[in-house]
């Protein structure tokens, strides 16, 4: 291990969620994942078992919370009761992509708040920190607390727009629905430019409507989690019909499910960027899709953790 | 009491945030307030004491976090300790304006989440459940493990304006800020109308603009908090420029702070309408404001709640 | 319903993992199960609504954690969640299959206890109190602090071979493992005779031996869980390859995964008794298999816990 | 910082109680207060930020709580909410007076336990050990499990009158009521004479006498709190009535409300001696006052907590 | 059962310390003791097991933690375990009285805080609520989130001396030692006499000296725990010594140790007034002994409870 | 202290239950034991003072809890609470004996489960992490959250029996009763040789009988707990009736009640072994016994704790 971290002993193991991005994350670390078992047996019960001693390490269990979800959650669950029974000396817990952050409140009566449930089920089990990556709505980092740093993905996003010089008046960012406008406009900003947004509607037979000025513009339409795809496909027809020139969009968490490929092929959309935060299948990717990396981001954030040095720098864009 | 409610014994209880509130709300019940003697000492410290047995009853605290905000958390804090200590069955606050509600999320490292916080200290102190109305941010609902009911007040507004005939195209509801905004799309849905947003900056020195279209139209500002008046004044100055005809403005918790008056009676806004979850002295409050009550929905809230009727009839707009 | 049972309002709830089994236990109540809508999305995630009000009902939640075992507790816990959130008097949960339950231990350094993870899990969520059926340890009990009621499925199994005239001495009762002996013990209590056991070593290369008299006897095997068949088909081997005569089995828990039925039918067993604590497909069961409900166990223990009277007597063989 | 003390960082912050005595503090350790913003709003908000990474680091709070009362511990409690989302290794507080303290036991039924809120509501927050001066009844350090260390004053107070030569027979010490006389039988120790008592009645009208032997001898009264004066003015009129030839006083912590200044000039006592563990006007001290500080002894206990060294000498006299 | 007593269910259980005092509670509801089987194995293990249903049901279990307090208190907390597995409703614990409540504070460094470990053994057990018989210091209560009814005894001696005359100036209430004055002072005052105080000093060698005017009257002493008998024997011998005509004692709770008998009838001490708090074997009772009742009071406390009646008359005198 | 130990400071304390046993463990460190003051007043009240600075220190607290249990444990839970609120870092428990740990179920209803009551009360007194020798079931393991290593005796005994000779087919590894068989398997593997069983009937009318073939062959029984002797005993007379040549047994915890040594003198037993786990006086100990020491197993798992090594190679058998 480099030895510019902390003397401490650190460890950072890998559920079965997203191996290829813990792989890149240790790499900034110049160290091996560590050796841990799991497997499923044929009742689907799950049996871990860690295959190095972690008494007295500070350790870090990455998993992102892509389908099968509910199997990842289990798996991290019972990791964290090895890893305390263990003698770990503290877990920190890395979740690339949160699964349930949309279950933030109940919209009507009778409803759980599935994000709040999860929060507490990671503190019963033992979860020391919680490290997060552009959390559906900020406030979840309140359901916890124990510290939560969530890091944003914008800066990201910004990087490869200017990279591109995709900025300036000619482009405008796009919220593709009424909520979650504060991604949008935090990338505005990085592009000096303003800011739009679609109102699908609360149902799918509500025709949207375009709010703010889009003529002859170039859209960058930003949301953070893309699943089925049609919230940019319907928002990309709106555009288009309320002048834009060209629509592109970016995306944090691609979860990309079985129709996505063919609803976003089939629409006007130039590009779509996301990070690796999840892992699909590479036949579930529509062909504009453009992958950057969120490891070298997390991996920072570890090291920051480790040292106790501050998480404030990651906040800023990485020039 | 009304003879129509559950038969295990209620008490309803008034701390000195708002007792005006109180007594509305108790008269839905066709009750009196339970007594209780609160006195602050020359030293500031405040000293509560029970004045009728509550051993065994459902009880139910009433307190507006106004002005002065911590000094009415903490009596609330110490009754919620003087009825668990007491044997109250049942300690079911309600919080017509919940305080620290904005402190929802760290928005730069090193930062509390001052809204979770205070949801703990409520919950350690030993509260049942919780009754909120129009929480800043509705996620706030998940910082509580206890059951929380969070009524909305635009259905109030809705009616106000409907009243009046203020609904329909000429007509247009504006976010003044580019947060918060499904309380202004739920306004629009009552109103059927479109949406418009003012995005003011993050700082006094920039300049804002409006999102969508509000040319010829008469302007309908939805906000939860009123404060300093600032944002609805240069809302509506920027409405204004942009083309509107006339601005109007509803807001649910009116906390008037001293500028406040000077700075809305000098803002271009025709009428601004309010509910009584706050209390204020009637010298801060600008000449245009109106105010109307929300003793009924939450009095008719805690009937539901002490009967155990469902809730689901009070989210719908009262006809 | 009834009006034997208590006055205070009930309702009872089927998750996904035994629908029929739940409707046979409600039937013994003479009330429908409660309305509420579970679904997963494309991404995996569940979603639950419950569709009548629950404030101030003793609710009882009825979920075997078959196949898939991780969706079903999800789906259990967020249910729980919902239940609180709703103001639920009580949250009852019935397991008819506890899945983990083996987990109950670190069998090396470096486990997780799972069976404490979930006892946890189920907790924290929010129960007030568990029935389970044949738990694989009853240790486990002690792993919760809320009361839990652990049902006993020998008595269902004595009535069954007692019916058919298998007692006495031409009949040995026999544990197919070295654990697990209590179970076959009481059987052998139940059919007054003897007792044998079938070690059969650690590893599957390990050659077994019987201990214990079973030349010219009829044998039946007691175990808890039948997954894939294998105990149950070695042991058969090995008692009459020390001279039994014949060989049947009973298990509480049939999960039959995808090889059992083939295992199954090939060994030497005349009869396979399983209770429908758990749910599979038709086409996964041996044809020697006799299913016994234990609905009527379970049902007439849950009416007990709500009437509040002993729950006792249902530890006794059923006459 | 000064070498002699533990290799692990630690930082000292104030918050607004008592932020003099707290720069004191940290003199002794010849350091700097760590930087923080604490602001109020308008609306009677707290907002705090802290200025530096925490992360790691032994962190130390220091806040009395005097007059704003349920401001200043409003600010103690977010801060320690920040402390903890920021990763502070560990969070300890120094309340030099502890609020509420008197209220420690329920006087009458349904009263509060407000010391106990207290202490509940720090542990809530997350602090991690507390550090007290002369708490009003020794017991409350019982209402935390973390560790509580309270030293005591009257060494402070002995050494104070030892050097001006007061002590022997010629001297009393007079508990001025008819509690806490412990303080003043330690008092009378060190000063190698006996203790008398001022038993002044329940209620305002009740004429109080004394009992013990003052005839023609020099009082030194001796109370923890110092708020509105009357204990110790009612007393040394009775004092005198009974023979004494004059009448000292000294406490632990001087509120001094808006009467104090009054009722004290015009009462026959000659010195009051108080220590600044509470900060308070300068126009409000009575003339006869004379501080003494409490910093030395609380900065020698903070080393001592953060180097692991005993604490048991800080309780004998200063020589 | 009475039926002016709650409807809901009710049991009364007594442990193994102060039978034939829980009898006498029981006979003020006119019932019988629960059934229970409490038994010591060879090993000293106690095994206890509930033997009628108390599912639903509000209990009430009475346990003196008088000698040997170990055993004592591990059949309660057993108890309370057993209680809260079988589904008691409420769990509500008598302690008439409370062994260890002395050690209530650290008195130097290193020490524990037993009183709040029982305290927090019972909540964690599963205790719903407590009343306790004169807290050695009433700060205790607050040892305790739960309620908890601390009643006193100094109305009962203040009867039985009334009862016999014995009150006016010609008597004098001592403290027998300088802490826990407030019962002396209390009996005084019904007593309608002053208040003198014996300061015995911190070790035996210390020779103590009366505080206050004790000449030519009859001092009666009041104390709490009577163990040893040493206070009251040095405090009557010093009283005399100080002129007084003669000399009484009352106290709560009677362990009388195996000297105390000795020490006593040697001191000159005309009658010692205890209650029936606390069971001891007759031969090591002084002559001088008269035993008082707290059954009713008790039983009285215990009704107020369950019928949800204020408590609040039990604290005057009763006529 | 030996400096192969790691840097961080720790001390071992010794409570009264088995000091010879903590004396020979702190050898195993070549360290003193921490010094400590236990005594125990007439009234039978525990009072404990730790007698130097536990402050920031890793504490290791031996107590086995053999008779008086109750004291014993009471001892245990007041250190505990003593070393936390003077600071310890860690604070790891020792139990060579778990008292309590038969009581794991519920084996009727409205029962206690002591053993998770006892982890319960360790658990919120504060303990970091248990050490325990050969629970008797060990999922008691899993009743704890914190870290619990429990060690094996059984290869201690194997050890023993190898060292004879005593192994191979002319041997047979019995369980005396029906439950605990994995302890004989376990020293079945180890000696190369089979298992039976005595199964002993429910109650002592019951006549047992062997399972299992004992036929010439040399027994050695195997059970972890021996108090009264009677289940040895009974075995005993049971396997010579049935053929065999010779019995030998061993045990890991050695309680010895006041019968024992008669009741195993008289019984057909060649030699007993058992380990030092508890101290009982020298004149209860059978002729037969012989006492082999398991401190090294548990001096050596101390260390392993302390410097974070594996502990697995102390669950192999010690060439």
């Amino acid at each position: 291990m480099n030895d510019n971290y902390s003397e401490e002993p650190l460890k950072i193991f890998s559920l079965n969620g997203n191996v290829p991005l813990a792989e890149k994350i240790a790499d900034v670390f110049g160290c091996e994942l560590g050796k841990c078992s799991i497997k499923q047996f044929s009742d689907g019960e799950i049996a871990i078992s860690i295959e190095e001693s972690v008494r007295g390490v500070h350790t870090y269990l990455i998993q992102s919370t892509n389908k099968p979800v509910n199997d990842y959650y289990m798996e991290l669950l019972i990791m964290i009761d090895a890893m305390r029974r263990a003698s770990a000396k503290t877990i920190n817990v890395v979740l690339p992509y949160y699964a349930y952050a949309r279950q933030d409140r109940t919209s009507k009566p009778h409803e759980p708040i599935t994000a709040k449930l999860i929060a507490n089920m990671l503190v019963e089990a033992g979860v020391t920190r919680v490290l997060t990556l552009d959390l559906h709505t900020v406030q979840v980092q309140g359901f916890f607390d124990v510290p939560v740093d969530n890091l944003f993905t914008i800066p990201l996003f910004a990087r490869y727009y200017l990279d591109k010089g995709m900025n300036g008046d000619d482009y405008v960012v796009v919220s593709p629905k009424n909520s979650g406008i504060q991604r949008s406009r935090s990338l505005a900003e990085y592009l000096e430019t303003t800011l739009a947004i679609v109102d699908q509607g609360e149902t799918p037979e509500e025709e949207g409507y375009v709010i703010g000025d889009v003529q002859g513009r170039n859209c960058i339409m930003v949301d953070d989690i893309l699943n089925t795809g049609e919230t940019f496909a319907k928002a990309a027809e709106l555009l288009l019909a309320a002048g834009a020139k060209s629509v592109y969009a970016c995306a944090s968490h691609a979860l990309f499910n079985s129709q996505a490929k063919d609803v976003l092929e089939a629409a006007p959309i130039e590009d779509i960027c996301v990070t690796d935060s999840c892992l699909t299948d590479d036949n579930l990717h529509p062909r504009q899709t453009t992958y950057i990396t969120c490891s070298e981001l997390i991996g920072e954030a570890l090291k920051r953790i480790h040292d106790n040095t501050p998480m404030s720098p990651l906040f800023r864009l990485q020039k």
